[in-house]
């Protein structure tokens, strides 16, 4: 495996220039040769269900693919396009619950590059797991 | 295949229940017996790429997992949990381009459902495609 | 979508030119320039359960993989390797039935196509779906 | 997680009552209570390509889901029927060569289970990773 391209900082810095992560209040919260952890905290509109108050899919999905990317572009130095992805919900994310995605590389390739993620809660409690194919090659 | 439990508006007005669905900004365009159609307009929060003002892949992932999901909530009367879900990216989704999703049923089954969806820009052009698995057991 | 490269007398030889295809039994029983169609004949080594009798799902993913595989060989000339691929359940295939799989590309690219596959019993029951990714890049 | 529900012998008797598994020539390699290995040797049948004798990804896609499969089956003592999977590629099994395939629980459910499994060569080198959907509910 490569070694990261960029540190924390940097890679936080390239995070957080897109809109979408903004909005989903994401912060880079570790970085290591073998991943990334990525929090994300609750926002009322992520909400699927009004009775019960759960974490929209469509969140998570989100979630497991930036997370997994991310972990990509740590030994990129940039995020990559997002071939195909899969997601598997094990438990509901509650109303008010923040979450940690935890992405690392499986396999690094100079076309394509496969990594998984894992979204947790604050007590580690798994919550959706997947993985996505990326495009490494250079644009 | 069952017929659909519920007309156009009540499976709308389902939908709309979903904070996030309202955040999205989606309608239910159209509603047969062989499926759904859901639009989607454009919102700056989606932009995973200020650069280049793309659509974020997380925010394709949620279309495609809810469209499935509504072909499945129309035969049932209600929203489905996901058991898990995969997304192909064919191409960007562009800045200011409002996004139709079109979802089908594979295979309905009494504990579970898988179906696909489709999404399409204004001109009928292949964005991406996925299919999921749906719990439809009682709850 | 590019015309095919080759015609089905020339597809069913690439298709047999792999040791696994022929031991499956396959047969090129349709072309066109929509998709292909595979026939497979019922070996008593697919069996999964000697009880019920049914086919090996690691059977039905070979077939899936490779049907939607040749959909993207028939633009090419040439097998193509898999990336990642997906296969969903629907009906179990029982003891002595011949099976068809039927292909076609969602999306053709100069270095990755997405393509999809169905498993169908001789009357057309749906027994199997699925799709891949494929590396079309020249190796 | 629950404890195993069986030990090895009993474990590999149910494996090796499947006529596939039997042609495959399965062997259950270990068993401990964080899931199963299953070593496959090589058989001439398995090729894809006479040219270069790789294995064909059908045989790695079986081996996957039954990988897996069998992690959730130690704990039931009895196989379960795949609902979904999927499989990504990452080198190729070259002519010649035994593998083994590891499988682990990712989610344990009463009515669905999500395990996953690698496929390695003799030196530990990935090959193939994969998960699947399980259909633990009684039948």
């Amino acid at each position: 495996m490569p070694a990261n391209a960029v540190d924390a900082a940097a890679l936080e810095a390239i995070l957080l220039a897109a809109p979408f992560h903004r909005w989903l209040g994401l912060r880079l919260s570790s970085l290591d040769e073998d991943g990334v952890e990525i929090a994300m905290p609750w926002r009322e509109e992520f909400v699927a269900d009004p009775a019960i108050g759960y974490t929209h899919g469509g969140i998570l999905a989100a979630l497991i693919d930036l997370t997994a990317d991310f972990a990509v572009a740590a030994k990129l130095g940039r995020g990559v396009p997002t071939v195909d992805m899969r997601v598997d919900y094990h438990r509901a994310a509650l109303s008010g619950e923040a979450l940690v995605g935890r992405g690392r590389i499986i396999r690094m390739g100079r076309t394509l590059a496969t990594a998984e993620a894992t979204i947790h809660r604050a007590d580690g409690t798994l919550i959706a797991s997947g993985r996505g194919v990326y495009l490494t090659a250079t644009p």
